[in-house]
């Protein structure tokens, strides 16, 4: 069973969710810069961070199917479980943007990252420990940022108890060092050498 | 003809269905956990409930056109009207949320759900029926879910008059009995064997 | 240039077309029988009738494009062209379903229609008229649906000026000619014989 | 890494938005002509503009990666940015046709306009500097329209300052000039010989 219809499903799913995303953004009634930075402002910033998120697991899920899985049902369901989490992300945007930022819409839109980034582990755990996952354990190596990624979720969550805008900086953190995708990947693919800890810039040899 | 394209679609509007029914989900005006909850608290376990309905029959028609069926006009058309009565979880959903699981909303959904699962056996009844279906009928074998299925949505409808909440005992466990997606299928590729009545479980050899 | 994108960008198109409209439905404020045919029972038909057009659509764009036609700038516009005027059924069909089939909106949903059928034409006359067409215009021969077709949407605008209810007719009887989908594009590529007029059933021999 | 994906996710993102727009769309009260005109007639013809904007920008983004380019990270996140910019077309569109032409809705519209154009350009170039981008800039040569485009959204955007309606003349005449799609690139393919500047027209010999 190839992954090809897993992966355009998803990719499916993803278009839509980084697209009904702008729907929630509400249109100022005035027609002045005061009107749109007032009743778009805060929405088109976390519509950007959120569209960040999406683009950024869409990246890496590209990486990790390049890896060609055995695909079965129980890498279909991890798969559905990761698109079910991050189709909440519209629903917890809009709550975080329509409160300005209040403490718990704030705690739940951390909750929701760190789902999705739970959900991700458990496909990545789930692939690995397919028939021939010994392959793609090898390409992962030590996985720094998906372990870094949901302690910075959970300190951001418990910074919003204390003040719900301090607790957006961990999470915009995660975005900035997952915005370089899964070079672990590329690498793996183009080199299928040992995998080192060396710097990961854009002049990568191909 | 090949059944590519009919994927690609199928797969593009089960994508969509599991994504808009997102937009359904009311985002609380208020910004406490009792806000959340009253608010959109129903809404959240509806839409997880059509959400794992819509991913039970992505996977089983992907399952399905593993087989590659002959793709004709009746074949397309089998799909649409399969894809039509799915196209309608969003509002039959919305209903049963936003009356907060009355009585007609109840039936409702289930006549929805009842459709949709008769669509799938009008659907998978026409690809057997094509050339070379005796391969697929073999695959298939004594379709134990496919006849409870219906069953249970009746037993539902009819509990939903008495008192509705009960009425989603049913629905529910059919959607926890597909939840493990139609290994007929996996095994018959995998083995071509007799197909016996072993159990399902998650480590079958690939 | 081979046409694998185009379809698979049109697929996309009519997949959520065919999707959106369900988010046009309004879901009834009570929970009874009687408010669900008084809110949704008009919008429920009228979502079948368009889902229906657009699946025609899509099973004709699918048999066109099983021709392998060569596909350049003018057949990418052409192929946008359609989906302009397929894209605006959600918006036509809305309005004549809040209007309840008023006068205007009937004309309107008829010159939607009407265009979407030009818009097919052109389609179909631009791909005919690229290198290697001879072969798909043999394919065609006589096209008798796409000369009635809108014939029948000019006479159900004319009709729609004396009682919209009427003017309706002749568009479901245009809905009721295609749903059969267009075999002579399946007789062509089964067969390379010659096309007669033979009768359209179910039964042909694959 | 092959494209093949990249090409499938922003079809899907770019039919959703195209589609998306249509949502947008105000439907009228009333049931006349007038109630149409003056409800949803701008809005119909600010939804074409932008229609046709997003089916070229899929045109040349078609077209880009039939010179199958290297994918990597940095082309996957340079497309995702083109989408982002893309993205917020229903947003600006949809204010822009609220407060029917005012003067900074124009300007907002004219930089989502030129952020797209720099977005397209910047894709562009990542691709041209990949391994083996050679190739890549023998097809593009000078690239008139690309760089008249964002000057005469520059043009359009000063304009709406005087008067909004004026400033979206430029806007549009971007939209004629490269509703002839980017024939370099099939001159290319087709040739492979050197690429003069010899007349667009739609008889090219294939």
């Amino acid at each position: 069973m190839t992954s090809s219809r897993l992966e355009a499903f998803s990719d499916g799913v993803l278009a839509i969710i980084i697209t009904v995303m702008v729907l929630g953004l509400a249109v100022p009634k005035g027609a002045s810069w005061t009107d749109l930075v007032h009743t778009s402002g805060l929405g088109l910033l976390t519509y950007v961070l959120s569209f960040v998120y999406i683009g950024i697991y869409w990246n890496n899920h590209h990486h990790l199917f390049q890896l060609r899985p055995v695909v079965d049902g129980a890498v279909l369901w991890a798969n559905l479980h990761l698109l079910l989490w991050l189709s909440l992300y519209p629903f917890t945007t809009a709550w975080l943007t329509q409160t300005r930022v209040a403490e718990v819409p704030t705690v739940v839109y951390g909750l929701n990252l760190l789902g999705a980034a739970i959900a991700y582990m458990v496909l990545q755990q789930t692939i690995a420990h397919r028939p021939g996952g010994a392959r793609i354990r090898a390409a992962f190596g030590r996985d720094l940022k998906g372990v870094i990624s949901p302690i910075l979720y959970l300190i951001g969550i418990g910074l919003a108890f204390v003040q719900p805008w301090i607790g957006l900086v961990p999470f915009v953190a995660v975005a900035v060092i997952w915005l370089v995708p899964d070079r672990r990947v590329e690498r793996y693919l183009n080199a299928q050498g040992p995998l080192g800890e060396a710097a990961d810039d854009e002049e990568d040899p191909a």
